[in-house]
């Protein structure tokens, strides 16, 4: 038996493309409750209020809306090596960078549909200031109760042209779990989740039948309980947020969401797993066919049209719309 | 820098004593909603409903109450081997033994206060029969809505003589991290907690203060949301089971607890962490000291006197109450 | 200003006919979790854990589904001799009924849609058995925490050929309020909401497409908490149960809901109304228009076709379905 | 039978006095999440989300705390002519006053014990300005989600010499329902929770220890789910706030509650009552032992001492803390 890796520890974050930034940060801050570390001409580093990290999401201006890079931090100075080591060998490395505000130096790759990923270990924690300092001082930053005012950065979820081809790319590039994917009766995947450590997913890649490439679906927070999304629900139905779908309950993971639009297009999920947690190390991967997909979400909603055709940039007839 | 270690996957099962088996077989299945995968004489295999093994709590029947044994699962047969040649590096080992009906072969060995554990790899997976499968695929076992009804095995706590020894002892044998410990005035360790995985915990030590050897303290299953935990007080009241303390949530890891005791008097809790996990590789251990604990828990509910006095099997004073 | 009416305290119980009667026992027994009070042939009398009263659902064996019929307690024998003058003066009176296991004498009226009504004032208060007594003694039976256990009845929803009239009739023979209303672009009332004390609502009707007469669209139970809802909608799931839609917030009202079937078809919905009431004693009715309705439910959710398809007894379409 | 009594619709506000204004007024609109109406010199006018009314909180600057006075809205003109007639004859009125800034004329009287209360029916309706105004027109403003943003007031506790008189007082001045209490083995009540609708409770009275005459025990909102207690907790938590007790279930009336002490030291709390309403017109007065309380609240959290002896203003030992 090939031993699991554990060389990459976690998700580290996200960089967000909006064509509105003002729009943008002001619901990213206000509305969805993140919290600034830097803000820059063009440029804001946000996190929520128990990532420890400096940043969990950059919020960048930029000519159009979707995803700039994803990060992942490894788990020693040693895994990163290793890691490099490996993407190398399999030619889709950019190369060292110097890192931003946030972290130190990152190794840059693509994935086989064009985005854009960085491995870094050295990284820049969060120092709450005086204002932020938390009553307890196991949590990162206190809790302000402002907006939606999430945990931590869950997951992010990319749109590729073969998910096939990216299961293969990410089992091997960063020795990720495939915990769960769609198996369409066409033979190709519709979806894959993947995980590099005991969160049942940090990314998945669902088909883009847009005709686009590295295209962005959504990134997600995750809150405590299941009724701080039912609570979201109203604070972005009274600030004019576009709720896309939701609240219900995936059957697909099982996790609780919410779906919605941030000003620029970009579509921002809230989410609650519960307990779950993939603790057992010979996970096999749950495969759910299209008969099965086609029963809608765990409760009976059908999976809204625009969840298959709305990416970020939008392409086609998205774009127009 | 040394690499984190890996080589455990998760806590396994703990083995509970109890010297009124048949009351504490109706708690545990009847009220706190377990699900039973064998009943033998004198000895019962339980499992939440989406613990993934065949039992993750072991009731035997015995002359007195406490903990048989702790379990834990490693990530690989190699892993198991690296484990076993450490403890019996650190002389503590004890040796094979055949594994009872719920895995295969482990390994047994003793920690510094005497309690019993097991390493393994081996293990028998849990197959809902017909009338448990659940609707969604990806869970183990249907949601059977029955008594307290908790999704999985979360930790236990264990009392020991001198909680800096059993530091080093679970850093070393298991490569544990300590996410978070209490340093009283007098130097010494109060309580300790430890994790093999991105849980904030899997194993708590307490200071024994009555003057036994290898008690048992707790041990938790975990909920999905703290509602369950409200709902579950009004189980309990209405069962006549005995509430110890909460609900509240605990300053220390942040936890939504409940503490209650089962029939034959082993402390059982129920716990919620929210989105809370140990994602960051590099975690620093959070150290309380003795006046912050004063505080109490998180919202100012003082520690019940019992929490310090009461464990299992029972000495001293406790004895006879 | 005439002075409000408070003749008639609360709805008493809805007679629900079945053409499965096991089956449709059994989803309210172990599923939605009532207790029956008395099983007779054909018969079953039963009541959510805090409703006072001897029943709240009777549940009849017939040759199809739908409403027997609605009982509404008045707040006095003398409201009782008051409202039924104004009933008789109205020209819909049926005449005094003995009652049946669950109240004494009652006086039997139609709706201009042919639903039948009764009002009484004495009734048979429950009386908990030993093994149900509840902890504490402020609740009629213990929180048993069966099935979906909700606390008491709450509503239900009545199909009618001519809303409007329907208004007119139930403001003075019961002396209702009408909290909300949907006013159609035809001139036409698309739904009306009553309520006799200061709940939102405990009856509403809505306009029947079908054609049909005296027809049955839901009846609701009150849980405590909205995640009382999520959990629900498990339970429902884990047991087969039809799930139309929900769970979700609906705009009228604001309440919290999830509506299935229950195996003969007849709608049955779980709600839960937060902290809301209708204290204001000269409250206003909302009045929704037809382009406000398009929008949704509260949080975005299409209301789904059949929702103003199906009724019991099923009629055309609807019947060979 | 007498039959019951309707005259009086709902609580309308309580006035609290405060000798820390600018301290008390952040708390109860940042922290507690009120919204002011009017805010002028010495005065502000609160009131919670959905509270039709234009104000139901009066903070008043004043050279000590306590309550000012409480006000009850009737159901009709008509029922405030019959009240005042009843009041007039039991020999406590005050006399007629043009009323504040939230509402028309009101009759003023006494309770035995000296708090000054108000019987009004015209009244300003609270109309939210453009920033303010919900997404749903069946409430009364916007869902902000600023603090532990309550839905409505709910109700107050005053302390009295003497319990028994206060219950005979109510149920004649206000036809109040008593729908709980506590009988002291010494014959005196200990407690006593009154209704004139449908709610639980919306005064309660204990008797004061202290020696003190028409003193406050506290005022409390109502939030829609258990979850937004376990909430603002938290926010009290990080913001500094006293949290005296709770968050627990209330043995008496089954609330689930948190309480905390405003800056100037008046006892506030949160609760939430679940779907619990008092609809049955001949509902008998719970009452409960003296050994029935030595139990503690529902889940056996032991009362704290402060909540027997700490009341607004301060007296005797009570005083100098």
């Amino acid at each position: 038996m090939t031993e699991p890796c554990f060389d990459v520890a976690h998700l580290g974050h996200v960089e967000l493309y909006t064509d509105k930034f003002e729009e943008s940060l002001d619901f990213f801050t206000r509305v969805y409750g993140l919290t600034p570390s830097l803000l820059e001409d063009g440029c804001a580093y946000l996190r929520a209020f128990d990532d420890y990290e400096f940043h969990t999401l950059k919020l960048t201006r930029h000519h159009t809306t979707g995803v700039g890079h994803v990060a992942y931090r490894t788990a020693s100075p040693q895994a990163l090596e290793r890691r490099v080591a490996v993407i190398e060998a399999m030619g889709c490395g950019i190369g060292w960078v110097d890192g931003d505000a946030g972290h130190g130096r990152a190794y840059r790759f693509t994935d086989p549909d064009g985005h854009i990923f960085e491995l870094y270990y050295d990284t820049k924690i969060y120092e709450a200031p005086e204002a932020e300092r938390p009553a307890l001082k196991n949590i990162a930053q206190r809790y302000h109760g402002r907006g939606c005012c999430p945990r931590r950065l869950d997951h992010l979820n990319l749109l590729a042209a073969d998910v096939s081809v990216i299961r293969d790319f990410m089992t091997q590039a960063l020795g990720s779990r495939v915990t769960e994917q769609i198996q369409l009766d066409n033979g190709r995947l519709g979806g894959c989740w993947f995980t590099v450590n005991n969160k049942s997913y940090d990314i998945a890649y669902s088909e883009d039948h847009g005709g686009g490439q590295g295209r962005f679906h959504h990134v997600t927070y995750a809150v405590d309980q299941r009724e701080d999304i039912l609570r979201a629900a109203d604070i972005f139905l009274e600030n004019g947020v576009h709720i896309e779908t939701g609240p219900h309950k995936h059957a697909i993971q099982g996790t609780f969401f919410l779906y919605v639009w941030e000003p620029a297009g970009n579509r921002v999920e809230l989410a609650n797993a519960g307990a779950r947690l993939i603790l057992r190390p010979d996970w096999p991967t749950v495969t759910w066919t299209e008969t099965e997909r086609k029963k809608g979400q765990a409760w009976g909603l059908k999976t809204i049209e625009t969840f298959h055709t709305h990416g970020t940039p939008p392409v086609g007839a998205d774009k127009k719309g």
